[in-house]
Parts: C-alpha cells; sequence; structure tokens
C-alpha cells in the first residue's frame, strides 16, 4: 500500500459537496487495500462489525436517508438489504441482530462493493443536479452522511486491529518500519482561570453547510462555570503506564471504582489490552498494533485504556505522589482549554497531531515541550501538546445531554442521543480518525469498559 | 404496631451523642416488630439483603470503626463475624460474598440481636465518657454511624417490601386503613432565574458534629452556571403514569433511552414495578405495598420507576405535549431551587413530606397547591410541593464527583466515592427516610434500571 | 438428640398401613429436632429446598393425591399450598419456581407445622375406616405417599448438609464422638458367571400392598445378557481416593470424560467436593459432615463424588495398575450379584448397613472381609460387603426405561420416567436413606456432575 | 455443479489404499465447489465449524497421526497450524479455543488449500513406498484418517446448511429440481423373535484393512439379550410430524422428557427446526433445505428432530393411538433388524438408500413396501424401508461403552471414548453420509438437544 493511500484527499476539506462526497467514498475503500476476502467477514465480539458490514451499512446510509428520501424514481439496489444492513434506527425499520453480522457470509464481498458503486453512482447524478443553497435540509444530511462515513472509517479499523489480534497469526495490516523516539519529558500543568465560559458548538456568521456541522449532541452551546484547574500538557506515557503495572496498580482496588475492579478481577486485566508482559512471546513488553506486535515503545502516548484503567492510573497518580491530586478533566475543562490551541498553533487552523492522515495508525511520542510567552510581562506558560489526533482522552463527564438539547425529529434523532446513559465523553480524536473530521466540540462516547478504541490518557487537577 | 413505633423519637433531632445513638439503635430494632423469625433470612435478589444482616452489619460498623479503633481493650463480640458482616469496604479486610447473604441461617436472628444489645451496650460504655469536643474526629465517625445506620433502616424496609412481594402470599408488613385522596390539580411550572449559584454541602459557622455532618460526595462546595430552568410543582402522579401506559409508553422505542429500551425488552417491562393490571388478581389495576395489595389511587406520586422509566416518561410528556418541553432536573438545579423550600415553609426548617416517621409507608398524594408571593408587587408564583419525604427524584445527573472532591482516606474513604460510576443521582428521600437524616445536599444515587427503591419523578424543562 | 430419634420405629417395618403412616411422618419431623428456625428457610442452590418446603410439599402430596381424591368432604388446609409446593407434577397443576423455594418466608415454619399437623390427622382418620384390600389401587398410591415421604427425609438431611456447608460458622447438625477404625484390607474381586438373568422387580406371589411395592421404573422385569465380569468386594475408600488426587487425578485430562474435564475445570475441582486441603483451615485434610468439619479417615468410602469422578478414578485406577481394568458396574451387574447378599447374609433378610436407621449420617469402613464357602469342595470366595445403606453407588448405566416400561397414567407417572436423561442409574442406598426403604432393584438416578448426594463408588470389571 | 460431483468415486470402495486416498481427499474439496470465498469462514454457532476450519483440521489430522509420526525427515507445513487446526485430541497438544473459530479470517481459504495440496502430496509420496501388510499399525490409522475425513464432509455439509439458515438471503448449496412424490402408505411393523444375539463389529476372516476398518466404539462383539420387539418398517414421515404439530404435541408437556420440555420451552420450539409454518414467507409449511426454502413435502422422512423431540413424538403416537406402544428402539435392537436388511437385498452388500453420493442432500420418501418372503409357507411380512442413507436413527439407548471397551491407547484413544456421556445413539446414515462410511454396527452420537444434523425417527415396540 503506498504511503499516500491513508492521506486524506485536499477534496475533503476544500472542495464542493459532490467532491467531498467522493473523496470520502474513496477514502472508505483505501482503507480496504489490504485485506483479504476472508478478512472482510469476521465479528471477534460484538461490539465489533465486520469489514463487510461497514462498507454496506454507510451505503445504506445514503441509500436510506439521502435516495429513497430526495432522488426521484430511485429504487433500492436490493429490497433485502435495509433489513441486513439498518444498524439500530427503530425509525428506519426492523434490522438484523447485531451479534450475529458475522454469521452472513452473503452478500459476498463483491455484491457489497457492487452496491457500493451503485449508490456512489446514484449519489453522484444527484449531487451533479443539487444546489445546497436551495435545499440547506438535504445538504444537512449529505453533510452528515459524510460525517458518518469518516465514523465508520474509524471503527474499520479498530475493528480490524481487534479481528487481527485474536488470530494467533497476528496479521499485519500495514507494516511501519522501526523508529527511534525521544523522551517527552516530565509533564507540566498548563492553568486555566475560574469563570464562567461557553461550551458547545456555535456556528459562525457566515456559514456553509460544512461550516456549520456539528452533531446535535455537541449543541445547544451554554455557560458553564469552571472552578480555577490544570491540564497536563502531554498525554501519560505507556512507560508512565507500566509504573502504574509495576506498582501493583492492576491489584490495589483502592485505586479503582467498584464496577471498574469487579471487571478488572473478572476479565483478568493485569495491563492495557493489546500488551503482553515479557516471556509470552518474547523478552520484553510487547503489544499488538496494526503493524503487528512491537516492542512498547515507553515515550509514546499510552492507549487501548478503559475508563476504568483511566480513573484508576489518575487517582494512582495522585495517591502514589506521582502527580499530586491527579484526576481527569471534565468534558467542558478540556473543551475551554483546547480552543487556545486550536485557534493558536497551526496555521491552517487546527492544532498538529497523527489522525488516519499521517498513515502511522499508532499515537505518536509527544514532540519537544513547548511555551506560550506570557502577556502584559508574565512569564512562558507550557503550551498544550497532543490535544488532538492521538488518541481520544477519556474525560471524567458522563455523556449526557447539554442543558436544552433536543434530539433531531425522525430516525436521524436516534443517531446520539438515545445512547446517554452509562457511557463516558471523550475529546479529541484519534490516529484512526480524519483530521477533517474533529474539532474542539466533538463530544465521543464509550461504555466505561470499552477498550479496542484507541483511548488514552490527559491528567488534569483542581487548584 | 402501635401508630407511633415509626416515628422518630424527637432524641435524634436534639439530643446529645449518646441519647441520639440510642435513638437510632432502638429505631433499627422497631422496624422488626412486624417481622416472624424467617423474614429475617430471605434475600430475594442480589441486591437485597436479609433484615438479619442489616442488623449485624450496621452493628460490625460501630464495632470496626468506633470500637475496635477506639476503645481501650474491646474485643469482637465474635471474631467470626467481621468476615460475615462487612458489606464492601475492602480495606476492612476479606468478607462474605454479598449474592449469599441469603444462604446463612446462623447466626441465628436471637444471636444477632445478641450481637447488637452487646455492642450497643459497649457503644454506651464508650460514649458515658466521650467529649465530642475533644475528639472531633471520633465524634464524625460516630455521626456516620448514625446516618449509617439510618441508611440501613431505609433499605430495610425496602427489602422487605422485595421479599414480601415475590411470595405468592402476599404478606402484609403494616396495615394502613383506605383512604380518600383530591386530585392534585395539574401540574404548574415554578421557573429560576440563570446565574452562578453555589452547589454543594456548606457547614454552618458556629457548628457541632451534627450541624456539620454530609456524606463526603455532597461536598465541596463549588459554582454551577444555571441557564433558566422551571421545576414542576409536584410530582409526577400514579394516574399520569397511567396515560403513558395507555399511550403505548412501554411498547413505543422512541422515548426511551437504548439501554433502557433493551432493558424493558428482556424484562418484560409493560407498567412500574408492583404494579399488576387489572385481571390478574383483581379488576382494576393494583401494586403492591408495605400494606399489602391496593388499588392504585392516581392522585399519589408514582414510585417504584426506574431512572429508563422516568426519562421516557418525561420524553413522552415532552413529545406527546402533555407537558412540552419537559425532561428531568439536573441535580444542581434540584438543589437550587429546593433551598427556597427547606429553608421558607415550615418553622423547623424542613419541608413537609410523609418521611418513615408518619409511619405511612407510602408516598402520600400532592397537598392543594400553594402559592408563593412574589416580591415589589410581582404575581405570586405556584409553591414547590412534595420535595421532601415522598420519593426519591431522580435527577437527569450521573453521579459523579463535586470539581475538587477527595475521597475520606482508609476503609471509611469506600463509602461513597468508589461507586460514582453508571448511576444517577436522586434527592429528596422518601416514606422510607428518617427525617433528621435528609438535607437539600443529599446525594443519593442508583443505578439506572433500579426500581425496588421508593423512586419517583419531577419533570422540569428549560426555559 | 437422642441416639434412638433416627433410628426407624418398627411401625415402619412390620405393622398395619395406619401405623406405618404415623411412624413415617413422625421421622421426618423428628429429623427436624436439632433445627433452629432459620435453618429451615435457606435454598442454597436450586437442587436443595428449605426444609420447611420439605415438610410442606410431602404434606401436599398426601392431601392431593389421597385426601383430595379419595376423603370424602375434604377440604383444602389451604388453598394457595398447592401452588407452592407442588414440585413437578404438571398434570396436578401450576406451582412456584423450583429455584425460588428459599425467597419464601412465609409460611411460617409454625404454619407448616400446623399444615402437618392438619393433614396427617386427616389421612388418620382416613386410614382409620380404610381397608387396604377392599381398595388395592388407593393402597398402592399410599404406600407410595410412604416411600416419597422417606425420599423427602433422605433429600432434608443432603440438603441440610449442603446449606450447613456454605456457612463459614459451619453449624454442627449432629455431633458424634471420634472413632478409631481398621484397615478394611486391599480390595478383592468377587467373581460372576456369565449368562441371562433377570432384572427388575417381581412381586412375591402372596403379595401385601407392601410387599408388592416398588416404583415403576423398577419394572417390568426383563432378561439380560451379561457377559462374564467381577465386582469390588468393598466400595472404594476416601484413602484410595486421596491416591488418586495425588496422582495428579483432577489435573490429567487422560483420565476424564470430555464433559467431566469441563466441568471440573469449570468447577475448579481438585478433590472430592467437602474436602479441604491441609493448610485452609487446618493441618490436615478434613472434610464437612454432619457432624461439622471432621479429619478425613482414610478407611471410611470416598463418598459425595459425582458420576465424573467415579467414572475418572476407575479409569485411572485400570491405567495406573492400582486396579488393572477397572472400571464402574453396569447396574445389572450390580442388581444380579446384590442378590446373594440380599438373601443370604442377614437373618431379616437384608444386608448389614449403616442406613439413617444408625444414626451415624456417614458411611463406616468395611468390616472384616468375608468369605463364602464355595460349593462342592470349590475355594471359598470373598464376600461382597457394602452393598446397602453406605453411599449410593455410581454405575456406568445411563438412567433409561427398562424394555417395555410404561409409566403410570396421570400425575403420578411424572414421578420417574420423565427424568429418563442425562442422569446415570445409582445403587445400594446410602447413610440417609432409611433401611425399609431399600431393595435390590432400587434405582436411583443423578445428573453426572451432582456431588451433594452420599454418592460413592465400586469398582468392577469384565473377566 | 454438475449431478456427478458428488458421486462417490468407485476408487474409495474398491480400490487401493493410495486410491481411496486420493479419492477421499478430492471429494471434500468436491464439496466445496459451489462456494464463494466468505463462505468458508464463518462460524454461526459453537457446534458449527468453519469449512475452512473442516479443510485444515483433516489435513492436520494426516500430518499430525501419519506424516510427522511416520515419514522420514516431515517437516510441518506451518509450525503454527497445530494449534490452530487440533480439534479435541488434548494428547496431541494445545490447541485453539472451539468456539472462536470463526474468527479467524487467516490462513486464507487459498493457503489452506495449499497446506491441504502440500499434505495430499506428502501422503501420496508415502503411499507410494507403502505396504500395509508390512505395518498393519500405520494402515490402521490410515483407515482412520479416511473415515476422519469422511466424518467430516458430512460436517461440512450439515454445518453450511445451518450457515446458510440463519442468513436472511437464504442462499442455496445446490439446487435441486420439484418432484412427486407418492404416499409411501401406513407404517407396518416387523415383528423379531427374543433371544441372544451378538451385537458389535466383527472382523470378517480373511480380512484387509478396510474390512477390518471399525471405529474402537463398535466393539468388542458382545452378546445381549432381547425381549421381543417389532421395528417400523419405514421412517416417521413429515406429515406425520405435522399430525404431531397440529395435535399440540410442542405444548403439552405430558409427551416430553423433563429436560426435553424445558429445552423445548427455553428455545421457543413450537416446529421441527428449519421448518416455518405458514404465514412466515409463504402460504404454506416450507423448510430450509441445501436446496433453498422448500415446500415440506409430506411423504419424505422428518429430518433435523432433536432425541427430546423423537421421544415426544413416539410417546405421542402410543398415547393418541396414532401407533399404539410406539417407542424408540434400543441400539441393539436396531443393530440385529438391520442385519437382515444389510445381508439381504442389494447385490453389492448394502443396502439402499440416498446417501450423500445421490446428491440429492435431502432425504427421500420411502420406496413402496415390500414383503420379505416366510420361510416354510410362514406368511410374507412387511421388508424394513430406509434403514440407511436418508436420515440418523435416533434410539433409545444412551451413548456408553459395550462390556469390555478399550479405549486405543495415545491421543487416537480420544476418538470416541471421552464423550460417552449425555448423548444417544444414531444409527443408519444420512444423505450427508458417503455410502462407503456406513456400517450395521456404526455408532453415532449426538447431545440429546441437537437438531442440526440429519436426523429422524424411527418407531419401534415391545411385543
Amino acid at each position: 500500500m503506498p504511503a499516500t493511500l491513508l492521506e486524506t484527499p485536499e477534496a475533503v476539506v476544500c472542495s464542493s459537496l459532490s467532491a467531498r462526497f467522493a473523496a470520502v467514498r474513496a477514502q472508505t475503500e483505501h482503507l480496504c487495500d489490504p485485506l483479504a476476502t476472508e478478512d472482510y467477514v469476521v465479528q471477534a465480539m460484538e461490539d465489533v462489525s465486520p469489514t463487510k458490514w461497514h462498507l454496506a451499512h454507510t451505503t445504506w446510509f445514503w441509500e436510506t436517508f439521502v435516495l429513497a428520501e430526495y432522488a426521484e424514481g430511485y429504487e433500492l439496489h436490493d429490497a433485502r438489504y435495509p433489513f441486513l444492513f439498518n444498524s439500530y434506527y427503530v425509525q428506519a425499520g426492523e434490522r438484523h441482530c447485531r451479534a450475529q453480522r458475522g454469521y452472513l457470509s452473503r452478500p459476498t464481498v463483491q455484491e457489497v462493493f457492487a452496491y457500493r458503486h451503485a449508490v456512489t453512482e446514484a449519489m453522484q447524478d444527484f449531487l451533479a443536479g443539487f444546489d445546497e443553497r436551495q435545499r440547506p435540509d438535504v445538504a444537512d444530511v449529505i453533510e452528515i452522511g459524510l460525517h458518518h462515513e469518516q465514523q465508520h472509517q474509524e471503527l474499520m479499523l479498530t475493528d480490524l486491529k481487534y479481528v487481527f489480534s485474536v488470530n494467533p497469526l497476528r496479521p499485519v495490516y500495514r507494516s511501519r518500519p522501526p523508529e527511534e523516539s525521544a523522551d517527552p519529558g516530565p509533564l507540566a500543568w498548563v492553568e486555566q482561570a475560574p469563570g464562567v465560559t461557553p461550551i458547545g458548538f456555535e456556528a459562525p456568521e457566515a456559514e456553509t453547510t460544512r461550516e456549520r456541522f456539528h452533531f446535535d449532541n455537541e449543541a445547544p452551546r451554554h455557560r458553564v462555570y469552571l472552578e480555577p484547574f490544570a491540564l497536563a500538557d502531554r498525554l501519560v506515557t505507556a512507560g508512565e503506564m507500566m509504573y502504574f503495572v509495576e506498582d501493583g496498580g492492576y491489584a490495589r482496588p483502592e485505586f479503582w471504582l467498584s464496577e471498574g475492579w469487579a471487571t478488572a478481577q473478572e476479565e483478568g486485566w493485569t495491563c492495557p489490552f493489546y500488551w503482553e508482559p515479557p516471556g509470552v512471546n518474547s523478552g520484553t513488553w510487547e503489544h499488538f498494533t496494526l503493524a503487528g506486535m512491537r516492542p512498547i515503545d515507553p515515550h509514546e502516548p499510552v492507549t487501548h485504556v478503559s475508563f476504568y484503567e483511566a480513573d484508576a492510573f489518575a487517582r494512582w497518580a495522585d495517591l502514589s505522589g506521582f502527580a499530586s491530586g491527579a484526576r481527569l478533566a471534565s468534558e467542558a475543562e478540556w473543551e475551554a482549554a483546547s480552543r487556545t490551541v486550536w485557534n493558536g498553533t497551526t496555521a491552517d487552523g487546527t492544532a498538529p497531531g497523527s489522525y488516519v492522515d499521517r498513515g502511522r495508525l499508532h499515537p505518536a511520542p509527544a514532540p519537544e515541550a513547548g511555551w506560550v510567552a506570557g502577556g502584559d510581562g508574565a512569564p512562558a506558560a507550557p503550551a498544550l501538546r497532543q490535544m488532538f489526533g492521538e488518541v481520544w482522552q477519556w474525560t471524567e463527564s458522563a455523556y449526557r445531554p447539554f442543558p436544552g438539547y433536543r434530539a433531531a425529529p425522525g430516525a436521524l434523532g436516534e443517531y446520539n442521543g438515545k445512547f446517554m446513559s452509562n457511557k463516558m465523553v471523550l475529546r479529541g480524536g484519534s490516529v484512526a480518525t480524519p483530521q477533517s473530521h474533529i474539532r474542539p466540540t466533538y463530544r465521543n462516547f464509550f461504555p466505561l469498559d470499552a477498550t479496542w478504541q484507541f483511548t488514552g490518557i490527559r491528567l488534569a487537577k483542581s487548584l
């Protein structure tokens, strides 16, 4: 696979709706380049869907919410597919059991690609005559479709990683050359003043469909009072997580939430997911990556930790003195702090990060520490690093609606709102996220024991 | 059982630590008066502990955290009991499996009472020579012990209700005469202005141990910005819940959180817990109460609903037009609003309510609607009713630490903090709660599917 | 409890139906003498019923199958009890869930005894005017009732043993003085000639109701061809089982049936049920008995082993050379061999054994080896020991109908026939079985993983 | 797929070991002709293995038990494969979890075929220089390998049928033209005289490796006494099963074993597996076949019934008067009766039947009833039909060892012996069985609730 295959085409960022549609659809398929036919079929746990299913489900989304609604005379590619490829939209009709997606050998991969291509073509015909200013409502649905497909691009990678990991042959998705890394240095605290601050998405004045796009759960913008706090300037590293492991972190209930401890015991957790201790297959700590089994680089951010582990790590950091007062950030704290980075450090208005675009498919060690000049002769303060595009950062906030939240009407209203229980918010995007997909207000969410996503830890503390 | 048996002795409210200790211990035992020996033994589901266990566990608490720590020369009543009667304090030693509390026929009820009496006596000896001003740290632990035992008084009632309910003979705990009730009238909205407000417990200046008491999860006091909102002036009634049932509320996924819907399907929910539709055992809707099977009074507050049902009811109320914009209150909203009632409407500084003290053991219909005079010639506004002592009111807030929260060190630090996942906050106390136990800042918490507590619904909306 | 309390009154063996009824009912209640009220209530696993339930169920049996059917004008003691105390007779009406028998605190023990006494009295009235020769059909049902109640006497003891065993306080049901025991010597083989032999119950010519009694599964008598085989002259001892343990028997899959191995792994079996290795609570191997925790006497028969363990022990005995060719006996082999003992060695027509009658409540070491004189100058052969009344002996035969078997019509036809799947036959009775209850043709049956009965091992081999 | 593809080459029956090896290996691969790559991967329940796994496991068998043992200098094709493709041979090393065979996308189908071809070639080299008379021990292992692979050919078909059936697209494995069928007429009873009869495999005198082949569970030959009985002359038809369905057979517990009833309730059984009632997808009863959804032909044998259903049908047949006295046959009864058919009716020493060889892949209605002339002027008796090659016939016999049975030493001793618990014996072979694979003494075995094999019902009765 050439290095550029995973780079998001420019089109996604800056072109017309039609060009962006073509680019996103192509990117989904590019991600399949390394796969054998058999790799598309397997579902190794309920949360993990077969690649084949992702390819078809994203296609069903366009067919159901755009073509069947708005494209005159459109006929379903196959009348049996909506039942198979609806994920969870109750109002869009009956659907196949999620846990049994891996039981379906048919339609074949070839048939699924035929479905994709037929729908892509019908969409392109539709978009050829479509004016988004005339039909902003339809443009909004298309915009959701683009972001929906990008979300599934991320899931395709995390799901394939899981499927490959349970295979004793440990297949490689994409090889990556060995690399040297530098110690990112001790973590520093970036302080934030207290006060009322707006949280949530606010559409810019002169908006395009793309500019105003956000998921419904990012709104409405509302005010939050933040007590004084500080955020760690970088992510927790794998090496720091190893301190926790070596200090008995997984065997000492005093660091854990009660349900976290119960989960850790039931599941036999003794280290982060995908880690293998020395002696199993090699003499050092290794972990499974999309490039196969690799030695763990202590300088890279720890990833594939659950909320329970992130929370336990923070409590350990506090109680052990590694970082007194440490806890996870609230999502409002995270968002408020991230705005400075988002607006300030890069020319194109985004913060640096690996994202899926770089093709590493694995989080990178923090760049050298930076400093932000204090205004009015104040001393320089450390700058936030690794806020975007390395690992999703668990916040301490439960995933609940913002005050005044209303789900969209109809089936698309099921997109986010109905999942607002027993989950925590994550922020920042990961190495599997397209860069064009992320925002400071972006709220990702997973159950507290989820580990198969690229999830990591940033510490915070109250001042 | 005489009517006064469930009334909290004055001692609990206003006397010395020693007198309050005696009163709380006696009250626990008074609750057992209606029981046969066999009733003390049964555990009908994991969450529900045998009465015998509650009696012994509260005793173990005094023995472990006071006598063994501070009473010179104290010897354990039975060295095998700590293993049996420690609930979940990992740092206090190994313990018996929670799910198997109902497997223990020994120690017998008589032996458990002997244990109680021995520990009560030892505590009284200890308290006789104890000066709380000299040892405020010990006084704090004793204060926790009193509130801990009051919490178990509440659980004894809810657990017995559950145990009796699964028995086809449907035993009566305490009979209650039939009563007429009046329609509480349509619900009205009590509006609240936006702004920054303090939330959480603040100790009064001239404090006694009792005055400064609060659980660690109620602190620290901190600032919250509240967008404008309104609270319903009374609880949702059983009759209103019946509208939801009759409108297909339990069969329409659009009202439910995804996990709530899954739970409702798996558990076969078609109405609130303890309800029986007409035709099962009588011609009308009935429900199981501590006074046995009773017709459902449509004017009384609905109770024994899970968070999922409370949330679904609110969404139905919004979408059906029954109460447009309805949702549950956040815990900050609830607390801010409740302060006016707590300080203003009753002579003794508490709001009216049934509590366990009245001996009804079942929530009462709302009293006649009241009005609060507007200042400066503004029109009168409806007053909040039923804020305390009827049913625990589900808030929309996940049970998470307040900013700056620190668990107490040692085993008592496990009291609250380690349960801060996958639960929602409830406020206000219920008909099983001692009146002297409640505060506006009191944070109760249960999983989202829990129904065996006296839990109900108060609506709110954003303005 | 006086030593004689567990001895079966003579009445059970040799008196009128009425006297035998009174004796059996009294014996059931005598077994409760050592109990506290709380002990009657607990169900510590699904297979184990509360004593209270056994007392009521056996009473329901008389009420349902005798009084309600044949006693003119009889009215149910409590119309709600049949639902509560029917065990599994589908044709006798709806019934309470077996797994929830321990959830019922009511009716109380006192109420259950009142039920018993009322039904006993009604039965005695009925029997006063009853002539079994006039109504042999009714006499047969009464005879079943007597044996049914004796079966529950056995279950009351095994169930209480289980309930007491899971209690960390390890209560004693009946104390037993320490005793010396003698080595029973190496096991010897008792050979049997091949040929066609009748198997199953045959009623004697001049029969009484009692003489002709047998469960339907013991009939019809039919012919079986037995290839030449030998039976071990005594039971496998606890000491021999310890060889198996020490030789890694529980860790070597080659000795086990596949499902047995899976069960042993899932359940974590490393020794027989109720055994505790040195170091847990004492310096030697101990086991839980109805007399509390006791050191294991290596000379006594091993008991509380599952079929899987009995089968694995036999395979180990074969492969290790401990007893080459060893296997378990088929039920036909066991029955054919047992007839010689049953008819020959005791004056009263029964073989010696502990049974419940001796009040040991624990299997006894084998008596000194005996020899049977060979006819016609042939050498003496070893005599079979411990065939009856020590431990139920697992046979290698699945519990299936004899050729020509027909279940009785009606609800009583559910007594035995519907359980003929996934179970193995056991023969011989145990220390919890009344001596008057057993016969050589008696077929007991349990699932292959059952361990809470007094079950043991006798080896056999093909010649 | 040409009609001949499923016909067993002559070579399997009558040629050299080498030719038979080639033919069996080729036949396995021919069965894959209709498959898409994706079809090889799926495991839709634990009992059902992916086709890919069957292809590799049968190859591993040759590699492990022949090449690695006896082929000088043989090196494993891939050292990681034995872990992946060992099924349950504990003594042959660690192995991959059975329930997770469907989680492996790699090795790919192409790699598995490469494995097959490499091992086939190595075997052919080995066989080229192999003289079975010199090494009868090795010849015996090769013979087992051939029959082992034939067993997996059968499983490939039943497993694919299951996988296709759970797919809403209902793929067709092999289409089959519609056909007319004739009513096979009422069932007649074929009587058998009582007496001692030999049961189990006996090697012919002048034996070849093939002639003496049998699985260890068919030996030793031993004597059994059979009471007089009769066997139904043909299989129970689908039409007769429909009588049972329509008579409430699935809703009346009196016909069912207790565990069968519990299974039927838990699984929601209301008709045989693969049946769909009118109204689901068509106006008539249909069932899923390897030719897709088809109307049920009432004349064809019912198939895919569990033992519980077969047993319940027989009890219904008895109690309803459809066939008074009906029950299932014991395996000894079946074997004794089958010998007459096996020796008498076909030129080549086998009875007629569909087998896999005919390529129907679905059981055929009974041919016209035949009559056997009585000797010595006795009246003609009905002849047994459909004894072989249509559906496996559940017997009433638990799968247990024959008297004197010894498992082979080593890993191959795990082939049959360790499964002798909680299973019933089936006889006769099915439409998925190669004709060259079957014998009258052949003992198949499955758990009592298994339905995914071609399993059916033949009635018997005691005379």
